[in-house]
């Protein structure tokens, strides 16, 4: 009997009271839930009230189980081969893609939460863990990080600007950024201005859930990315992460326009104000397109601007907010500012002297919403129009955290005030979007 | 014919192009759309390319014109009063509702947006404005204040939350109090905490559209809130706003759940991470409860702990923060600091050393999430254990603008560290929901 490596306490208990070995088809039950694997090895300090099965679909679950759960050894099946598989020989005709890892859940294979961690992100690695891909592209893997995303800075959005820009002037199919989810949308952001003219998908790719969770997103979203990456027909930056909690649809979200919007779901990731770019249907491989407006593949050359610069501040306002925070920004000579503020782009009348500070001084302060949906319209109110006296720039449907990073590359640009206004104010890399004709009686939607 | 007060410029050249004056019943028509109602006069001030009809509803709407309108009186209907109504006679066994108006735009009649104000909440003007709350209560009309919303403080929330107090006691079957959308959720959180045993329902209201635009929720709110407020089964603080894009329902929030999540739709208030409490059917005047486990009206008496701190910051997290801004805070003599961190809880560890700090200095650090959907968990990855240790407290699925507020109240109520860290972690006001139990594999609602 194969050793049962990995698996202790409560789990261990279970497996032996079946008689079952790792390679042994079992059927697990509790309370009326049925799964049905192969019994697979676990890695060294996990837990003891998991039981993880390869499943029909080639996936690993980690099963939770319970003093109510059910053991039953169906079959001793072909013994899973525990070394790594050959690497699959190239397949002539199929697209290359590039995966880099940088850190985060989907980076890792088994049992991130305790610590365990191994980097799965050799291409050897990842075919073992996801041998789907092989059928998807020549996959290449490289590790630049191994980092938690909220420690990610504009040095590393630079770098993997910089190497992402080399990777697709070597001539791959595509480009797969695999990170952590906290701040993915900020980095997708940050590449979307700084590669604006890339010639093939720049795909970002997360997960919510780590492999050896019954709901891993890992392998599913990792398969679509790949797929997005070697074939979709459009250049440039997009996320591609779980469309709803099953686990059949990825949704294609515009770089500029992706926001984690939940902190343990699936589906976190949500286009704001914006329609997803297209949709990646898992069992068939298909992407159907919902937006055909984009630069079609390989009708640009990738231009580099991997410059940002780091004194630009996001400043939530919130009622009783002390303006003081503003003047720390002037005071330790911050470039750029963006407000998040209330409704249409609005902050107590208290803040106005040190807003009007920061623009005598030269910073450029941007306003957006908390609101997070919807535009900023500093006309309407006498409130926002003062604002927009003062010199307070309405940035228009961009999200705030896009607006920061916005604001940080763009003045990796220009010093040029009016050069910074006018970039900050145009539509780049789609993080504004149209305003749509005003139509008497139902602006529900602009 | 009477005078076409208010209209200038193109409308004026429409009306006259009709031969119709004040009154008369019209028919406007643009490319398909047809309005018809009684023309009314405007105040002075307005714009030249809106005609406000009142509609057989009762309701007037500002049509907005172009070259395209094409105009047709339908008949000289009979004239309407121009001055105001007799008030109607307390209609016995009607519930008693005060209307207390802060500002905003629910809070005007028309054209709001040139500046041209007219703040209708006399009684007599509500009655005026929708006659129809003469038959949901005897509603009495009180101005508090005439704010834009962004610009209350601390101070704004004590006042209220002692005036409304007082009316309670004095005996009304409801309170509802008509303010700016832009802070209502800030507000509402601190009346929910400040009132925390309300007998009877405290209902804010606002709206997202003046009414003198052709698609104002400002009277449809309004009847919601006076109906919610005479009539629903509970005490308690709760935001009544439009449901969806249709006039036809409106969601009753939960004070401490209840966010702004659109500049400019009407139906932009959102309950986040629970559903809304009741809808209000509009036609029917039917209040259906959707969350029945609430505090019975009547069964409580109020209790009135309106003090709250301002020394209280919320900061946004974002990629390179500059931890300086946790240092101002700390020299600034701050009692407490609200994170708005990545994830499930988490900003950069660069961020640690001054966090630290802050604990040291006696200063409650609590963490909410920037997703604002779901619950923070410092327990998943190694970044939220080191960051507890530190001493920062993780606040559950709390909003980030309500756990400011609370931690504002918990601070006026109580300088003592370790009540503040167990009131803050306790739910108090429905702002913390209940964990549900983690079902394995579907655990993607917690």
């Amino acid at each position: 009997m194969q050793e049962l490596t990995g698996y202790k306490g409560q789990a261990l208990g279970l497996i032996k009271s079946a008689g079952a070995s790792i390679g042994d088809k079992l059927k697990l039950a509790r309370e009326g839930e049925i799964v049905e694997g192969l019994l697979m090895p676990r890695v060294a300090g996990g837990d003891d009230i998991h039981i993880v099965l390869k499943l029909a679909t080639g996936y690993n679950v980690g099963v939770k189980i319970s003093e109510k759960t059910r053991i039953q050894v169906l079959g001793t099946g072909v013994k899973p081969t525990l070394s790594r598989p050959p690497m699959p020989n190239a397949t002539k005709g199929l697209p290359r893609v590039t995966i880099f890892s940088t850190g985060g859940t989907i980076a890792s294979r088994v049992d991130y939460r305790t610590g365990a961690v191994e980097a799965a992100l050799s291409a050897e690695d990842l075919y073992s863990f996801v041998p789907e891909l092989a059928s998807e592209a020549n996959v290449t893997a490289k590790v630049l990080y191994s980092l938690f995303s909220e420690n990610f800075t504009t040095k590393h959005w630079k770098e993997i600007a910089t190497t992402v820009s080399d990777e697709i002037r070597s001539g791959v199919s595509g480009v797969v950024i695999a990170q952590g989810t906290d701040t993915l949308g900020y980095c997708a952001a940050a590449l979307s201005f700084a590669l604006q003219s890339a010639p093939v998908p720049i795909v970002f790719v997360a997960a919510q859930r780590s492999s050896d969770r019954p709901s891993s997103d890992a392998a599913t979203n990792l398969i679509g990315a790949v797929s997005v990456a070697a074939k979709a027909p459009f250049g440039g930056v997009v996320a591609v992460m779980h469309r709803w909690l099953s686990d059949d649809t990825l949704s294609v979200h515009k770089g500029t326009k992706v926001r984690k919007c939940h902190t343990s779901r699936r589906d976190a990731f949500k286009s704001i104000g914006a329609t997803p770019l297209a949709r990646f249907h898992v069992e068939s491989r298909k992407l159907e397109m919902l937006e055909r407006d984009l630069p079609a593949r390989g009708s640009s050359e990738v231009v580099c601007k991997p410059n940002f610069d780091d004194r630009v501040g996001l400043v939530k306002f919130y009622p009783d907010m002390d303006p003081g925070i503003i003047d720390w920004h002037v005071t330790n000579g911050y470039h750029g500012l963006i407000l998040e503020g209330t409704g249409l782009g609005h902050v107590s009348a208290r803040c106005y002297p040190s807003i009007e500070r920061a623009v005598k001084d030269g910073i450029f302060v941007g306003m957006t919403s908390q609101c997070l949906w919807g535009r900023v319209d500093m006309n309407v109110y006498s409130t926002g129009i003062d604002l927009q006296k003062i010199g307070v720039h309405p940035l228009e449907d961009m999200l705030p955290e896009t607006a920061l990073v916005k604001l940080m590359w763009v003045l990796g640009q220009t010093e040029d005030s009016h050069e910074v206004a006018e970039m900050m104010r145009k539509n780049l890399a789609g993080e504004i979007s149209p305003r749509r004709l005003e139509i008497s009686g139902n602006d529900e939607d602009h």
